[in-house]
């Protein structure tokens, strides 16, 4: 007889003080379990959760800390037992490791495929298809350090076709071929996404932020959802959409570790523990996404984690670093450096550029602001309207559009962290690059001899570059709104930095040319003198970058942080602080949410947000139902219902719960009964459990009260009954109520008056009552 | 009339839904307040706390967002208290910078003011007596950078006293004037402890994680406290005992933002926002001690802080930006670097070293552990024997001793910042320190041109520093021992990194005489070839000291963060990271403890460790009072006592609070009211109220029961009742009631079984419980 109830209700008595040892079976939050293995479900399905719906935080932990327990106790018994203790603890390092390396390779490969696709859409390699532009160029050996981009074996696609790299027929068959490859990669992402994971596109990170808060989406993590995000990652961002591959990144390190788990019972059956490990995941992938392990572990903590412990923290910095290394021992950059940006600095800023490097964060955060606006509004119109039931032809039509204006320009033309890359430069004099195109010095021994470095008048190119500039500042605000969203992976934090970047270099040029021609301005006087290099576009460009960045994930510390590990000096610190703290107090003042945030309630998902307080001064009596008016709570009483009159109750209702009280009359609350457990329960006993029919008792006592003879066998169902549900009075401040929802990661609570119960609140409840406060549509809330 | 109780029971109905919105008063978990005026507390000393008592932190949360409410609200009438709102809200951000800013400057002037007096101790500047050695010598302008520390105008005393610096009597003359000067400055460093702040002794860190936990120790962050370990910490540093200042900067900037906060109500009032802001001025401490800004907040966040949301980390952050700017606009150390130790290495490491960083990793653990016990055990006699009685004595005897033995040899005659700055030295072929007397190479060309810092083998000189090392590191490690925990200011980061810089500098230089004899062993064949730079006994020095202090401290992410400040390249985090988690399991496996929590344990402060999980399968019914077999628990009842029953009940016991029941008979618990608040009221109302005496009814309901028209008016007592008591059921496991207690930060929570009240955990029985199970004594936990 499978059927395994019936015998924890006996418990162990293990001899401690305290008088009611004998009914310890149920004590953890609900789950039931036998006594003799902790480690195994009695039921199959009692304890587990269905998809869509939030995990009970306590009952995971209270699960893993009876299983660790058990472990320790067993490890004094014999040497096999203890060698498993250990396998046990470390584990858990054994999985970051793992984690780490897969993230970190997967991380080279992605970025690899994505450089030779990238290249592919402008020419090929003769020596090998499968070489990139650089890597070809390399190869060939007959280049010098000048031309190394341009060399005989790597030819553009006018040059292959019709033979010819210069002149107007030429440019426009690279241009037709450039859209060609555009549309094929864009279409294919579009493609492999809907066919083999609907789940693979967008950046992941909303979602994972509510999976991190205790929400389930099967399959968000699952192995296809990897292998497509992968692939159509590399796609996307090689059909030259504005869209980055940071932030699916930190998806694609989350289904690694989500894989890797089911390796380790320990972290395959507990929903809490998972969860750490995809915190440290989320660490892992910004890690390896920019080089930048701290500010990885600290995105993690700050944006998407919702339980971080102290041992996460640790956990998550040694796999970041991990993965950091073997992104770096790939080298896919090619310059054995580890960040994205590898950026030096020559020049100390000055104090009076605290002014422009603030205005930046005004822009930043004004555009943060914008962004998120408009952004939200195409998406909800994309899934209100029929627009979004045509995602290959939207994917096709902005990728055209993208390919078609793109092209002419080199400044959009090149892929996102080219560009970045290109404007955080700081120019030298051999650079040959437009940005660099300052007039030469007349007369070097003029100026002094020392500083090659000083700033410079402005030249063709310079201006040229300038408005070529401006126009992919407008391009690049526009196409983003419309691209984040779209049925492909696509990260924002690249386009946002682009276009902060852009908007640094132009008023760091601007700045350098007044400074240039104004040096006796009250201003600059002093740290301004001709022949000194005194302000550095490429700085402006970089604090414009985090300011974008900043405005539309509200990011602070982490994204300083991330900065910070990519010029590695804290020199630059200030100003990338002022800027991001601009722009986020500035983004605020149009509405609290990141971009994050407002895709997560755009689809409904159950999140409570942990860095805003509750402000209204509502009780729990307020927001508990039964409302007044409305019929009594459903509750179950412990020993006087019959398993037709359960089942009526629960047929008759949708809720995922009911209070266990005393009696009717007295409503005094003795435990909380789940659903699903109940079903499960009553089907088995049904089923397999002899004599337990329509008319038998459920008993939730320890012992079953004395019956007539002929009456049948009663159900008794203590095991699966919770008993230490958590209440609250019904005059608690709301504030507090959901303060102790996100700190304890309740699903529900319940609310007694007096000592009797009155009603019960869940986490859709406060979600709901959230929204009605914020004049939303509280029915925007779609799960439990 | 100022007896403000009875307003408050009328309330205002503000046609909000829900039923009960009249009894709205005493909605803040207890604080009674008038509607009116939410800023001011109705009776002095209401809602205050005892000292050394523990804070309600859902109170003190609840009170400040109603404060905010109440400015929000008000906001919107008037244009003044618009601004008031916005200055209310900008004020925590004025706050971190002031903090920041004198943190910085203390420390600034701390560092000068120590590094004067230390060189006091061995001659003195004839130009002007303030100025120190180095700076003495600089502005003779007269020496050569080889003898940039020998300049006429720096005398030693025996140069001054006997005119003569050569021979034995001269350095007799030093010797003594050494002794001298140590006794005189570790005399005014107790005494003056002694006589102006008892508080000021120790390194603060273990009362700072207790306060910052909730508790109360009025004055230890005073100003007194302030003046006093400012300079009796230059003092204790100068007098050459073997302790740092880092530590103890903690307390400085900790003290610093305590009296800042006074300036401001928000921070004034509330004691959960002033813990906010002294966790950010503990990140403050740090990143002033070694110019790590970022190591400092995550030593706030792993090590010390017990409520850290996330805004505290941006603002905290902030400040300890702040802190460091100021720190190096003082410039103490006269080379306009930020950090303490500045270190470049030139050389990478290589795999097989890890082997030798996990053996430092292994002794650093070792040594962790056996300072605990070592340490504690000392304090622990101390406290018990007449020791404890000469607190001078001790440190005039501790000083002469460490006098006396460190003059002779010159890595202990040194400071121990000096020491370590040397040991994590790399020797370039300039240097002429003994520690890098290798044989010069006799030919340059034999071994290639280019390297002049490969590996050489090891001189006269290195032999005899490596003798001294090996002295000094036996001397530090026992003298420590007995130093920490004695009535002077005093830090244990420099004492620990030093014996783990000098153990770490003797393998290094030990692996590198090896490699260089050895080169072509298998593992040193391929990256150790004669002439080639292989091993870096600098690196090894500051693995060594990383380890040692991860094994006393127990820190591991900050750590490691606080080290790659210190050396600015991700290169070497990988070797960091090896020791320090070596080293914190090596200690682990002798006792989970630091050395900060095992002196919180030692002093009895209620401090629930937020780190180590609770393990035991104990019930809420196990721990709570009463015990089985005890006197029931003491209740008052809502509207059927006297005031003298109330009284009689509060004086019978020593409980701080008492839950109030429907009756006797039912059990069923209303809410909960403190003792301090109670007896405040009574005897206000006693003094003030007209007609309330002895026999007047005790009134806890909303409306007062109808009596006898004689009787006396009763006394209505429900604004200062906590309606909404946190419970949970007897059958709630320990570690999830102990995991409520921690997030939540309760003092007490009521236990009851089927709704009926049963009894009360506090957080000093469940230290007790604790304390129980580890085999410790339960009255080891002192206070509430």
């Amino acid at each position: 007889d499978p059927f395994q109830v019936e015998p924890f209700l006996t418990g162990s008595d293990d001899g401690k003080p305290g008088y009611s040892s004998s009914s310890r079976a149920g004590m953890n939050g609900g789950g039931p379990k036998k006594l003799v293995d902790l480690l195994e479900d009695p039921l199959p399905g009692v304890g587990t959760y269905e998809d869509f719906n939030t995990i009970d935080w306590v009952r995971e932990k209270s699960k893993d800390r009876d299983r660790h327990r058990e472990i320790t106790n067993k490890s004094r018994q014999s040497t096999v037992a203890l060698l498993r203790s250990l396998s046990d603890a470390f584990s858990g390092w054994l999985l970051m490791l793992l984690v780490g390396l897969m993230a970190g390779a997967l991380a080279g490969g992605i970025d690899i495929a994505a450089h030779w696709l990238t290249d592919l859409k402008g020419g090929v390699c003769l020596i090998g298809f499968w070489f990139n532009h650089e890597h070809c160029c390399w190869t060939s050996n007959e280049t010098t350090f000048q031309e190394r981009d341009r060399c005989p074996q790597w030819q553009s696609w006018a040059e292959l076709i019709v033979g010819n790299s210069e002149g107007a027929f030429a440019y426009i068959v690279n241009y037709l071929m450039y859209i060609f490859w555009a549309l094929l990669f864009a279409f294919l992402a579009v493609i492999l996404v809907r066919a083999f994971a609907p789940y693979a596109c967008g950046s992941g990170i909303p979602e994972i932020k509510t999976i991190l808060s205790g929400f389930i989406i099967r399959g968000y993590l699952g192995k296809w959802t990897l292998i497509t995000k992968t692939i159509t990652l590399v796609l996307a961002v090689s059909s030259g959409l504005s869209l980055g591959k940071e932030g699916p990144l930190v998806h694609v390190a989350c289904c690694c570790a989500n894989i890797l788990c089911h390796l380790f019972t320990k972290y395959r059956k507990n929903e809490a523990k998972r969860r750490e490990v995809l915190s440290a995941a989320a660490a892992v992938g910004v890690s390896v996404a920019f080089g930048a392990p701290i500010g990885g572990v600290l995105f993690s903590l700050e944006e998407v984690s919702y339980y971080f412990p102290l041992k996460t923290l640790w956990r998550s910095f040694f796999a970041a670093l991990v993965a950091a290394f073997t992104l770096r021992s790939i080298n896919p950059f090619g310059n054995s450096r580890l960040v994205l940006f590898y950026v030096e600095f020559h020049a100390p800023w000055h104090l009076i550029e605290l002014a422009p490097f603030i205005l930046l964060g005004i822009f930043g955060g004004l555009w943060g602001a914008l962004f998120i606006r408009a952004n939200i509004a195409w998406c909800r119109r994309r899934k209100t309207t029929r627009l979004g039931h045509y995602p290959v032809i939207e994917v096709l039509v902005v990728a055209a559009l993208t390919a078609l204006i793109a092209y002419p320009n080199s400044y959009t033309r090149m892929s996102g962290s080219e560009l970045i890359s290109e404007l955080f430069n700081d120019c030298s004099l051999l650079d040959s690059s437009q940005l660099c195109g300052y007039k030469q010095p007349v007369n070097v021994s003029e100026t002094g001899v020392g500083n090659s470095l000083a700033d410079r008048p402005a030249g063709e190119g310079l201006y040229t570059a300038l408005w070529q500039l401006a126009l992919a500042l407008i391009f690049k605000m526009l196409i983003t709104v419309i691209t984040f969203g779209m049925k492909v992976p696509s990260g924002l934090f690249i386009p946002s930095m682009a276009v902060g970047a852009i908007a640094g270099r132009l008023l760091g040029v601007g700045m350098e040319q007044l400074a240039y021609y104004n040096h006796d301005w009250l201003i600059f006087r002093g740290w301004c003198s001709p022949g000194a290099d005194c302000i550095t576009p490429g700085l402006y460009a970089m604090v414009g970058a985090a300011a974008c960045l900043g405005g539309v994930t509200r990011m602070t510390v982490s994204l300083v942080v991330i900065m910070f590990e990519l010029t590695g000096g804290l020199e630059y610190i200030v100003p990338l602080m002022a800027a991001t703290m601009t722009s986020k107090w500035v983004a605020d003042a149009f509405g609290r949410e990141g971009i994050y945030e407002a895709h997560i309630r755009l689809n409904g998902y159950p999140f409570l947000e942990a860095k805003e307080e509750f402000e209204h001064s509502s009780l729990a009596v307020d927001v508990m139902r039964p409302r007044r008016g409305d019929p009594a709570l459903a509750v179950l009483t412990q020993d006087s219902m019959t398993v037709e009159e359960v089942e009526t109750v629960v047929d008759s209702t949708h809720y995922s719960g009911f209070p266990v009280v005393v009696s009717q009359e007295s409503q005094r609350l003795v435990g909380f009964v789940l659903r699903r457990d109940l079903l499960i329960s009553i089907d088995n006993a049904r089923k397999r459990q002899d004599g337990v029919v329509s008319t038998s008792q459920v008993v939730f006592t320890e012992h079953a009260p004395t019956q007539p003879p002929e009456a049948p066998p009663p159900l008794r169902l203590r095991g699966i009954m919770d008993l230490s549900p958590f209440t609250v009075t019904d005059h608690t401040p709301m504030d507090i109520t959901v303060d102790i929802f996100r700190k304890l990661g309740l699903r529900q609570c319940l609310v007694t008056h007096n000592g009797r119960l009155l009603g019960i609140i869940t986490k859709k409840d406060i979600l709901k009552h959230m929204a009605q406060i914020a004049n939303r549509d509280p029915d925007s809330i779609l799960f439990n």
